[in-house]
């Protein structure tokens, strides 16, 4: 068996996961998390935020908000319009496929990002058939992926699953903004459910109908982001990047630059969309992906989601289906509150304050209203009304040069007119700020983290995550059937779980068996009580990875497992 | 401002709480959680977990499935036909009405659970209009509260929004029984969001659209429940409980039984559900809700759910909404699995292994053929068939009484049947497991533990909560305007977020704002940094509770604050 379909046979003899409603036959795109499956899960979770959140608390707070919307947001959002996938179906058989997808595959053409008509010229000009029946193909059309329902008791009032988190950060910003006390940058995070109904998905756990996503909007001034602190500690850091023009050159692998280079180059288009990406890098390896399996792929405009200006893929190897997406970083720029601004009426733009007023310096016409009148009696409230309409600096650049000016065929002197220059404190702006978006698919991290951690030894497989993405810390085993040793190990598993551990008790079957479970699952340490235990209160641990044994004092062992759990970590748990 | 309205002026002021597409006007039945809001639902998420899932591992795995679910699971579960609402519509002005409540609204007469055509009557004898516009109110139907969607690209292919976690407990737990070692009892937990499309929910927080549950459903052998050593430890504690009896008496107070009279009498059904409620009470409690101010009440047949034997709400005093229902504990029996055996055609029975064979004796007729065949020839056939299908037991005691036995006119003796005793071993038995249920709603504990712990105090409002749920454990303060006490303040500040500690950095305004601001979001632990510790490497915390200082060393105050914070837990952390 390859080590991706053990990942499947354990997964699923094992609980970690396994479709959906399987007693039902199963539904495409729908994964259950077993048991051990959303332990390593939370775990993930927790190491991201680790690495998004703790350390930069002070500018990023997380939210909640609801999976299911009305209809008003997605169309603000342009979900509506363009959230949308080619389908065809059948005039035989009437069975339905995705029309890009199906011409890739038969014909081997690329047809990402093609209009309906281009697809169907294609099925027409290469008379391509139902791959079911033969039958022959209708027009192509636009399908969308959102789940649809309905709010209310009242038919029109139409509601969404959301396809992505964004929004729910977007419509709170105002008021995440003002709770945060009005500072930029500011990101918001959120971790939740969203919808894709996807056409026919495939590919287990890759594309699914519904999955969780862990994502920040990160708001800030275009003009000044802000970011010269975070950035000056990364500068020199390196980035793996296929750019969108090595692409167009035909090129397929990643460049090394440093953060300084792609900002410099512009080959990054805003500094914190550099920041994030490299967080994410460094989140990646914390979860065991060398650097050298994991790299950005800029996206061509064609490839881009409606609301982008710029987005880079963050891509890593697995052994099952190559290389797979398992990150976005999406710059959205002020698409999302600006659309928010026109659909909802609500002024979603803030005012930044400098940190001192600005000093506008400038010129003002102060007509002598007194010398007008006497030139032009009747016609001076014309020249007045055309004079104020003047550019003031136009105006004075002439009187200094010729002394005066010739307005509706009248001379206006110098004496007419005096230019006044005025000093006016701007003290900050107001305008939308533009958003950069990091965005992580989390099953899809939790297969990756699986295939990267599954190790054969031996006849056994050895699930080696990192102890604190372990799903059980710890196992306890009573050596032999002998009722004072059972009453010994059950104590210490007790305690073990009263002072916080995921444990587990085994007791069946021989020791080497034991250990074997143990470590298909992942469990990083294992206890074993046996007769000395009894005598001088000790016990062995044996750590997974290395299969090495050692005795300590059973009333050491929660501050030693403790200390292990903690060694690799720079954050021991959020409290 | 009265209590309650202050939690809500704090709860959307400082970013805990708000009205969910607010910048649209805002959709009833649908709340967002700010940044403080998602930690404080988080925490309360944890001590769920404490007293639920750690001290029970060995019995209680989570699990995650999907919202999103085919028809067939909610035809099995009886939800497309039952989980609905009577709502009534007017005639004129087409505005629609949750009837049951219009009724006990406008005419103060109890509708719950009467049938549309009984609403409809009570409608018509009490001439009872539309409250908007005075017209004509129209029959009462039934309205389906599951949000509907549709699955993939075929109109034919119907899904639905969760409106509980269960389901996805029952179609895993085969799955999730085999992974686990086919022990009972096993408890599925999990978290997470469910929908419920109320007609008209008004109440704020209290009943949402969507809103998140946590939930367990136990499985367990009605024969044999396997609660003795659980029951044990709490036999003697004590339950307060409004029963189905004192209800009908008219009473309205709970009154108090230990566990041990509360199932002796049969007040509560089985075991596991007295245990999981006495859990349920511990954790209110440890949530900050007094003894005194919570209660169970058992539901009437005719208010309880379509698949509950026996249900228990758990209820709670709150200042604004009186008593509220925030747990649920509902005895289904085998509802569920069996339902979804007779509609999945997949036997969700299980075999339970007795510890030792059961020996069960029978009685088996041999008859001896020549005997037969000698004395009734050509009819012994009819004769030997006509023996077999005698019930042994009766046979024999005629045969030794009288000596022979006449079948069809046919005197059969002694000699011509033998009879013996065999002896078969039963290794075990096929049964659906029976489930109760404890099932909590996430958003209403969030409101009745800021409501429990909003205090005033002189012109200042504290958010006593315990230091484990606060949402953030520690603020620092440089107490002056100081480039050198400044930063020292600031590496305090970021040597805490790496220990892992939520934390916020104020430095605008006075220290005694600074104080009230971390007071009114419940931050139980203030440092301020001040001349003196660039002297002597000192700092002083105060405290929230008693306004208390106390000056501490720096290097000792991560390991201090770790104290603070275990200091009223039983765990100190989920590791």
């Amino acid at each position: 068996m390859s080590l991706p379909d053990k990942i499947f046979e354990i997964g699923k003899r094992r609980g970690f996961f396994w479709q959906s409603y399987e007693i039902y036959g199963g539904v495409a795109g729908f994964y259950d998390l077993g048991p051990y499956g959303i332990l390593l899960k939370n775990n993930i979770i927790c190491e991201w935020k680790r690495h998004f959140i703790l350390p930069h608390q002070e500018m990023i707070v997380e939210i909640e908000a609801p999976i299911i919307g009305p209809e008003a947001v997605y169309k603000a959002s342009g979900h509506i319009e363009s959230f949308t996938d080619p389908i065809v179906s059948c005039t035989s058989c009437h069975r339905i496929y995705r029309a890009d997808h199906l011409i890739e595959e038969k014909l081997g053409v690329k047809a990402e990002g093609k209009s309906p008509k281009e697809l169907t010229e294609i099925i027409r000009n290469n008379d391509l058939r139902c791959p079911y029946c033969g039958g022959v193909l209708g027009e192509v059309s636009l399908f969308n992926l959102l789940f649809k329902t309905q709010i209310g008791p009242y038919t029109g009032d139409v509601g969404y699953f959301r396809p992505e988190l964004a929004q729910g950060m977007f419509l709170s910003f105002k008021r995440v903004f003002t709770t945060m006390r009005e500072r930029l940058p500011l990101g918001i995070a959120q971790i939740g459910r969203v919808g894709r109904n996807e056409i026919s998905p495939r590919q287990g756990m890759l594309r699914l109908r519904e999955f969780t996503i862990m994502e920040i909007e990160f708001f800030f001034d275009p003009e000044d982001p802000g970011a010269e602190d975070a950035l000056k500690k990364v500068y020199d850091k390196k980035l793996r990047i296929l750019t969108e023009d090595a692409k167009r050159m035909g090129e397929r692998e990643p460049k090394i630059f440093t953060i300084k280079e792609a900002l410099e180059t512009g080959l990054i288009k805003t500094p914190w969309l550099a920041y994030w990406m490299y967080v994410s890098q460094e989140f990646l390896y914390s979860l065991g992906i060398p650097y050298e399996n994991q790299y950005f792929e800029e996206k061509l405009p064609e490839e881009r989601a409606h609301y982008s200006k710029q987005t880079f893929d963050q891509l890593v190897k697995t052994e099952r289906w190559g290389w797979i997406e398992v990150s976005g970083h999406a710059y959205r720029g002020d698409y999302d509150l600006s659309r928010h601004s026109i659909y909802s009426k609500e002024d979603l733009s803030i005012f930044k304050q400098y940190q001192t007023p600005h000093i506008e310096k400038s010129l003002k016409i102060m007509i002598n209203k007194a010398a007008v009148g006497k030139a032009f009696k009747s016609e001076s409230e014309d020249v007045i009304s055309a004079l104020n309409s003047l550019d003031p600096k136009e105006l004075k650049e002439t009187l200094e040069k010729n002394g005066f000016i010739t307005i509706k065929g009248k001379k206006i002197t110098k004496e007419m007119v005096n230019m006044v220059e005025e000093e006016e404190k701007i003290t900050g702006k107001r305008f939308i700020p533009h958003v950069v978006e990091p965005s992580f698919g989390v099953e899809r991290l939790l297969y990756v983290v699986m295939e990267y951690s599954l190790k054969q030894k031996e006849d056994r497989y050895i699930l080696s995550l990192k102890p604190s993405l372990s799903p059980v810390k710890v196992a306890v085993f009573p050596l032999v059937n002998d009722e004072k040793i059972e009453a010994l190990a059950k104590s210490i598993y007790e305690s073990l779980k009263m002072s916080g551990f995921m444990a587990l008790y085994d007791d069946s079957g021989s020791i080497g068996r034991r250990y074997a479970r143990a470590d298909e699952i992942g469990v990083p340490f294992a206890v074993t009580v046996d007769y000395q235990s009894l005598e001088d209160s000790t016990i062995t641990i044996r750590f997974r990875d290395t299969w090495e044994q050692k005795r300590l004092k059973i009333d050491e062992l929660t501050e030693a497992l403790k200390n292990l759990l903690e060694a690799k970590n720079i954050y021991s748990e959020i409290k």
